[in-house]
């Protein structure tokens, strides 16, 4: 019995949260605002965002050239912006609930599966979160190889909370 | 923003956490103890074990009938043993931690992950906790159609929490 921690809850507790333009990845988090964050511990959330891959660069002659950067740039800015107006999203409905959280931005950019689970190799949070269907990048990238949830919760070390939005089942 | 409710964690909070033969889905208990007991809820934890199912009866004879019948009883007794030292191993790790938790036995017989989500969707608990591989159910039908976690994820409606043991990665 001896092989069972019994201080899982760390002092300081580290969440990242895979959030995106979907309801249910902002249902997801505040699952986790309610459900995870303790008044005994230091906890630190992280807010994951993946932006698309950058489209692929296409120019041939002059014109297509200065056509395909002006595209290039405004999806660029479209993307910045989305990224934006979703943490900004995430961080109010973090400032709703009146836990003490430390509230940290991080974005990626490509696959969202691989960088979900690379970001999360990599920084070896105490748990992930993320919704199960999504309607942002778990979306775009659900038809092709099962959805990103499946994936991450196959993949990576640590705990993972898969979360519904009731409304959506 | 009003979408999000800020009462997810209501006065009772009802959790189902899968336990087997396993260490993982031991920790997997342990890391829902830790984690997701509240001090300011009335915590119902429901520890479900699911049995295997009935072996195929096949007799054409009379003695065939006895020695079948005498090793049916024996892998019956056999299961009922297992299920009870699975609850009893679950219940004292309850007890290992100071929460105030009220934990209720509940045990199954058939395909693990067909009871797991039928049991789920008829008693809609808060939330479901798991571990993903297992060496018990989990891993006796891991082999065919994919592990019995992956299934329940994508078909309870409920948040599922996902944990893997950290030495079985």
């Amino acid at each position: 019995m001896e092989a069972f921690p019994l201080n899982f809850k760390k002092k300081d507790c580290k969440i990242v949260v895979a959030v995106d333009e979907s309801e249910e990845s902002m249902y997801a988090l505040s699952w986790c605002l309610c459900n995870l964050i303790s008044q005994t511990t230091i906890n630190n959330l992280i807010l994951l965002y993946v932006k698309s891959p950058p489209p692929v660069y296409s120019s041939l002659d002059v014109a297509g050239y200065i056509i395909s950067g002006d595209v290039i740039r405004a999806l660029e800015t479209y993307g910045n912006d989305l990224a934006n107006s979703v943490m900004g999203r995430a961080e109010d409905i973090c400032g709703k609930f009146s836990t003490d959280v430390t509230v940290e931005r991080m974005v990626g950019s490509g696959d969202a599966k691989d960088v979900i689970c690379n970001i999360v190799d990599r920084i070896k949070p105490d748990t992930l979160v993320m919704g199960s269907h999504g309607y942002g990048f778990f979306k775009r990238e659900k038809g092709l190889v099962g959805s990103v949830s499946d994936h991450c919760a196959k993949h990576v070390k640590c705990p993972v909370v898969i979360v519904k939005h009731p409304g959506k089942i």
